[in-house]
Order: structure tokens, then C-alpha cells, then sequence
């Protein structure tokens, strides 16, 4: 599992008139010696600061909430759940109710579709750059809110000229974390020349795939997209499902139904629990996430300095599809779960998500927990990655793939639902259906053999 | 349109050994027998009271929310919407986080499909009896909060045991007046003996489909139920489209994207320029919806005696389809409409929809301004029709279908699109698309002869 035992691609005869050889990176090789010409090239650094000392940031000294004096970006603010109308507990949370693009350039070249990535300094990144998508703005970004440079390539994906569009939906974000934040993704074909800044390279898709399996270099943004974007040859692999569409779509609604949750924003100042404490919003036992303050230098963003709040976790996620043949389909053991940052409180999950700071011991179904445990089934894939370093303060999560022979359980509760895979690619169509962390195990398996 | 204008569908000759005949209405005149009876059998009587005089309903003394005390139900509290991070209005809203069941059990009976209906008083209705869903139910109803009778059939759509599920959908409801309201949307279908109490009779499905036509008959749930069920043959008759349903679905992405709005949950007391005056919360300028309160009896409603507060709109709305052969096939100019009060903001909704007391005036295209006056095109389909009973008192909308030629404008803005029929229904199998205001239409185009 480590980047020393990838194989690297089959080195393929490239060098189409339309794309600069310069601007293609198609072995792993070539992409190690971008890669750490990007590390030399960037200059970023990040200090931890008090809250107070953050520059256009203020609390709110009515509701205590967190926020920029434009009234965009983000603002931190406080969640409250009732259950069956009484109220349950609290939290911080964070609130951005922008839509922001991630979208990812193709381009055939030599027969092979290439996708324009990037390297991207994220201020929560625990090793600065990361592979991104094309573009990675939020709205505030790309209408310039805060007066930096353009975005590159956005025209691509926001103007009318833009190419055949391959994916286009917004998807949702952290649900523990962010209240109603979902993104459009993107996938936009194009045919003719696209020039490639120094931070942008073309790479072959099934290169992409296999970096997903190196550790904290794929970062989330990426991953969400590529998961939307159906494999090659989906339309032909559709049959074989265990149930019907009709009838998945039947048991979500129901799960839907079953949730007597209900989530709301409140004022920060209202949450229990927690304390302005250092500069810091921490709860008063120290266990669970905490936001900190941030002060950034860059040398290749839109402005060179800024200041932020990020959300810092305590420990890492894990996030475990359990995954097996059925009459020789794929299939993925999903999830109904609600997370209450969620726009629809329910998303499809993977067969088991643990926050930071959640244990495996809480696993209600003994055989999951075995596999949550590492003790049941063979993993197929396993890799730290990060989330989205724009808001998360190395926010790490294990995210593993197991396989399970075909006389593994079946359905263990009314929660869980064998689905196939090409299933969950037509989910992906539509929006408030799979959660960033099924999205990220699903673009991971793109980097299995089959 | 009249109800006298209406051909009766041709009697057929039923008599399923597993259906009491008794419970069978198959021709109009049938119908009208069995609806005289029933208001004869009803005994309903709502009284306007002050709000403060509500029983087990307070206005919170912190937030001036109005809500009941079992915390369940439904609260009426403040909406507040900023545009682009800047404070713009703010007015009451209807918050009922609660998922209800709204199912309509159907029957083949002599090879024609039959809806189990129900004759159902809800104290909002002008009229007092509407045509209403087998099962129309709040989760508050059917879990016995307040302690009454069990809802009938219920057992159909919550149970494992509940027949073929034909659609099984959450679907939202009015955006300018609800906070996020969703419904499960249910077409169960039956083989066996299903007994109809008095207010339940078996209806042909055309023999439902006539009685939209006939002005505040066929009730909103009914009718959002009635649009999510795909016709016969829907399967047939995909194809022919303007748009790829791709391009659809990129294209409402798009202005799910550009809508910079955010609303919020504010406390009632907060809500600029209205006041409780009179036991009424009213806007100071008397031209918009006001909170009313209600006294109830009722001789067959779960409890015999209530009291709620409803919400009484101004002046009736307007919606209007329009709609044109391209290539022979049906396609509807829908529009992507942001509501303040819809989970997602955009759903697509009819060609023209008013709120009561917005003016035609206020439409920006002229061609579109013109079918809103009724001076272009020619109506297919024309009726005033309910808003939920259960809610809101007296509130009305004029729906309208009319046709244009082929060559009629084609996307007046790039709010609009040209969508085929088969395309709404597809996408009916999922929420956050079709806003209720269209579903009605999408009902009542089945009243058509096509």
C-alpha cells in the first residue's frame, strides 16, 4: 500500500499536436519529479493564532458566532438536534451556505482520457500540497470576494462554451462538520489546446486512480469528483443488482422517514459545553473538535496572506466499505445514516463511518465490527486520506475497502442495503444520495484491478 | 370545466369476487351520490378564534415563536433571507420538520386500475369535504400524539407486509409558506380483499383524473401523490426529447448555482412589520398572509375537537403550464424557481406561478406575461384548486394548461426549459425536483385526452 509499491503505468506514446508534452506528467516517475519541483516551487506557511487575533474576523457579541466582516465565506456558528422534538445536544459547526465549483478538465490524448489536476496548497493539509481538481473555488473565490487573482480555468467550467459536460451536480460535504455545505461537481471534456500553468499537469485517469492509494496526496475535492464521473463502459454494466432500483430507493425513504431527528442553527454562545478557552473553541472535556485560529503565507494562491478559522479534530475517522460479488456484480454494503449537518439528515454511508474520537466498540452488528477491527474479510485497499484542507486542520480518515465472500450476512439491520456498484454510479447523477465519505471509498476502488 | 361539463367515464362491469361492489364508485354519478352522502354524514364546524385563546398552543415568551406544548406538530416562527450574505426580508413561516405519509392504495378491479380515496374534512377547506389520499397522515397523527383514533390503512404503507410499492418518494410542499416540508409520497398496489369504510370508496383511476377538473374537489396531497405515479406506458414513451435529460439536469444545476440566496430560521419576534394584533399575526400593511387561529369539531377526524392555527393567504395564486408538441411528443416549459422555504431553494416549477397577491405585471417575459393573462394559447386545462386543508385556510390557486404551437418562443431565459413529460415523471422518482405547484399541474394534464 505504499507509494513505492505502485506500479507505474505502461509508458504510453503521447504527444498530440493539441497538448504540450511539457504539460503531461504519465508515469508515476515523472509525476514524483512534478510533484517535488511543486514542493520546491511553493512557499506556504501556517501559524496557529488565537480566534481574537484573527484580521476581518469577529464574534458576533450578540450570538457569539464566528465570522468574516463581509458576511461571506464562512461563518462558525452553533447546532442544536432535537430528537422526537426534545432537545439532545449541541455543537459548533460550520456554515458556509455558498456553493462552491470543483470541477476537473478531461482531455483524450493518444486514445487515453487525461484529467488536469493540480497541486494545491490547503492551509489543514499535514503535508501542504495535495493533488486537486482543475478548479477548486469557492463562491467567494471565484467572484473575488476577497479581491485575489482569478481563478484559473473557471471558464471552463462556468461559461456557456465550456465543453461536454460529463458531471455536473452538487454534492454534499462532512455532515459531522459543515451545516447544509454541498459543492457542484464537475466533469468537463474538452477537445483543443488548454495551456497548463506551472501547478497543473495532465495525467492519465488510471494514473489518478492509482495515487488514490498514496497516502494524503488525493485530496478530497478530487476524490468527490472522480467518484461521480461513471467508469468507462458503466452504461454496459448495468444487471446482476440484488434489488431493484425501485425498491433502494424505496428503502432510503423509509430510512428517511424513520429519522425523527431534526437540526438547527443556533447561536454559538448557546451551545453547552463549550468555552472560548486560548484563543480556541473547545469543549470543556477536551475530547472532541475544536477551532482554531490560522494565519497563512502562500506563495501561488489568489492573495499571498490571510488569516482563517479551521476546525481541528481530535484522532482520525475511519470510513470501511464492505464489498463482495453477487452472481459475479459488484456489490457495496451501504449505509442509510443520518449526520445532522446534512441538508436531508440521511445519506447513503459507507457500511461503517466513525468520526474522530467515535470507538469501534460502538458498532452495534458483531460481523461489521469485526471488519471495522480489521479482524474479518481481506482488505483490498487502505490509505490515510485527508479532508478538505480548506476548513479541516489535519483532518486524517482510514479509509479501507474489505472484501467478504458471497455467503457474508446479508442485510444486518434495516439500516444497511447491499447495493450494486453501477447503482451507486446512477445515484451520483443526483445530489443528497451518497456522503463525501461513500463518494471518497468509491473513487478508491477505481483503483482496484476489479 | 364545470362539473356538469364533464363526461362520465363508461360504466364498466365490475364485480371482483375480493370487492365489495358496495364500496365501488365507478361513474360520476356514482361519485356524486356517495359525496352528498358523506357531507350529510360530516358533521365540521370551524371557528375563528384569537391565537392567545389556543388550546395547548403558546407563543414562546423568549423567541415569540407559536408552537404546541408537546413540542410536536408544527411551529409557526420566522424566516429570515439574505441575498448574497445582506439581510433582504424576513416573514413567518410554517415549521413542520416532521416526514408525514401521504399513500393511496390502488387495485386492479376488472383490469382497470381503482384508488382507494377518502372523503377527508381538513378545517382549512372552502368547501369542508375534499377527495383526498387512502392514508394523508402527519407523523404526529400517526404516532398517536394526540392521543386519537388510529389512522386507517395506515398498516399498508409503514408495514413489510404492504403490497407492490409503486412510488415511494419524499416531495416537498410549499416553498412560500413551509420551512422545509417534506412528504412521503406512496402508490401501494393490492391484490387481496381490502375493506373501504364509509369515508373510503374504490375509484377508477380516469374516473379520478375527470374530478381534478371540477374546482376544489381533488385535494393537494391527492394531487402530488396522483403526479408521482407514472402513467401507463410511461416506459414507451421515452425519447424525443429537446434536451438530454443530462443537459436537464446540468442546466438546473446551473441555477441551483446561481441563486445567492440564504434563508434561515429567525424567532417570530423578529420578523420586521408584522404584529399580533387581534389574536392575528398580520403585516402592518394588511396585504399578505396572516396567522390565524381555529376552533374545530369534527364527527370523523381522529379527535373530535381541536384547535390550531392556520394560515390565510390574501387573494388566490395563479400557476400555469405551458405546453407544445416538439416532434409529437408533450414537453412542458418548466422553470427553475428558488423558494425560500424548499430544502434545496430551486425545484422546478410551472411556467407561471404567482404567489396570492403577486401581479402578472411582474413577469419579465412578455410572450410568458401574455399566457399569464390569458391572452396567448389555448387552455387545456383550467381550475381553481385547494392548498392543503390541514394548514392553510381558503387557500386557492387557479390552475391552468395551455398549449402553444411548436413554434413558440423557445427558452424565454435561462431560467426556463423545455422538458418532456416522460423526462418530469423520471424525475419525479426523486425529491428536491418537482416543486408541488407542478406536480398539481403534472396531475391535472392526466385529465387530458392527451
Amino acid at each position: 500500500m505504499s507509494e513505492r509499491a505502485i506500479t507505474a503505468p505502461p509508458p504510453v506514446s503521447r504527444r498530440l499536436a493539441a497538448t504540450d508534452p511539457a504539460t503531461v506528467v504519465s508515469t508515476l516517475e515523472e509525476f514524483e519529479r512534478w510533484w517535488a519541483e511543486r514542493h520546491r516551487a511553493g512557499r506556504f506557511e501556517v501559524d496557529r493564532i488565537p480566534l481574537t487575533e484573527l484580521d476581518s474576523w469577529h464574534f458576533d457579541p450578540a450570538t457569539g458566532n464566528l465570522g468574516h466582516e463581509s458576511g461571506r465565506f464562512f461563518t462558525v456558528e452553533g447546532l442544536q438536534v432535537r430528537f422526537g422534538g426534545v432537545v439532545e445536544r449541541s455543537q459548533p459547526v460550520i456554515h458556509q451556505p455558498e456553493i462552491g465549483v470543483l470541477g476537473i478538465l478531461v482531455k483524450e490524448i493518444d486514445g487515453v482520457p487525461h484529467a488536469l489536476m493540480q497541486a494545491k496548497m490547503e492551509p489543514g493539509n499535514v503535508n501542504v500540497l495535495q493533488l486537486s481538481p482543475t478548479v477548486q473555488a469557492t463562491r467567494s473565490n471565484y467572484t473575488q470576494v476577497h479581491r485575489g487573482a482569478q481563478t484559473r480555468y473557471l471558464e471552463y467550467f462556468t461559461g456557456l462554451a465550456r465543453g461536454e459536460v460529463l458531471v455536473d451536480v452538487l454534492q454534499s460535504e462532512q455532515g459531522a462538520w459543515f451545516w447544509h455545505k454541498r459543492n457542484r461537481n464537475l466533469v468537463v471534456k474538452v477537445d483543443g489546446e488548454v495551456p497548463a500553468a506551472p501547478d497543473f499537469r495532465w495525467l492519465p485517469l488510471p494514473l489518478v486512480h492509482r495515487l488514490l492509494r498514496i497516502d494524503n496526496l488525493v485530496n478530497m475535492d478530487a476524490r468527490t469528483v472522480l467518484a461521480c464521473l461513471p467508469p468507462a463502459g458503466a452504461g454496459d454494466a448495468a444487471g446482476g443488482a440484488r434489488h431493484a432500483t425501485a425498491d433502494i430507493l424505496s428503502w432510503f425513504t423509509e430510512a428517511k422517514t424513520r429519522c425523527d431527528w431534526h437540526a438547527r442553527l443556533i447561536p454559538l454562545a448557546d451551545v453547552g459545553g463549550r468555552t472560548v478557552a486560548g484563543g480556541e473553541v473547545v469543549d470543556d472535556e477536551r475530547r472532541r473538535f475544536r477551532i482554531i485560529g490560522a494565519r497563512v503565507t502562500a506563495g501561488n494562491r489568489e492573495v499571498s496572506r490571510w488569516t482563517q478559522p479551521l476546525l481541528e479534530p481530535r484522532g482520525q475517522g475511519l470510513a470501511v466499505f464492505v464489498t463482495k460479488l453477487i452472481g459475479g456484480v459488484r456489490h457495496l454494503l451501504v449505509q442509510a445514516r443520518p449526520e445532522i449537518g446534512l441538508l436531508d439528515l440521511v445519506e447513503l454511508g459507507p457500511t461503517v463511518q466513525l468520526s474522530p474520537g467515535e470507538d469501534v466498540s460502538g458498532i452495534e452488528d458483531p460481523l461489521i465490527r469485526e471488519v471495522a477491527r480489521g479482524k474479518l474479510g481481506r482488505t483490498r485497499f487502505s490509505a490515510v486520506l485527508s479532508e478538505e484542507g480548506g476548513r479541516f486542520f489535519h483532518a486524517l480518515t482510514r479509509y479501507r475497502v474489505v472484501e467478504v465472500d458471497e455467503d457474508f450476512v446479508t442485510e444486518p439491520s434495516r439500516d444497511y442495503c447491499w447495493v450494486a456498484g453501477w447503482q451507486l454510479t446512477e445515484l451520483l447523477r443526483h445530489g443528497h444520495y451518497v456522503n463525501i465519505e461513500a463518494r471518497s471509498l468509491l473513487a478508491c476502488l477505481r483503483s482496484l484491478p476489479s
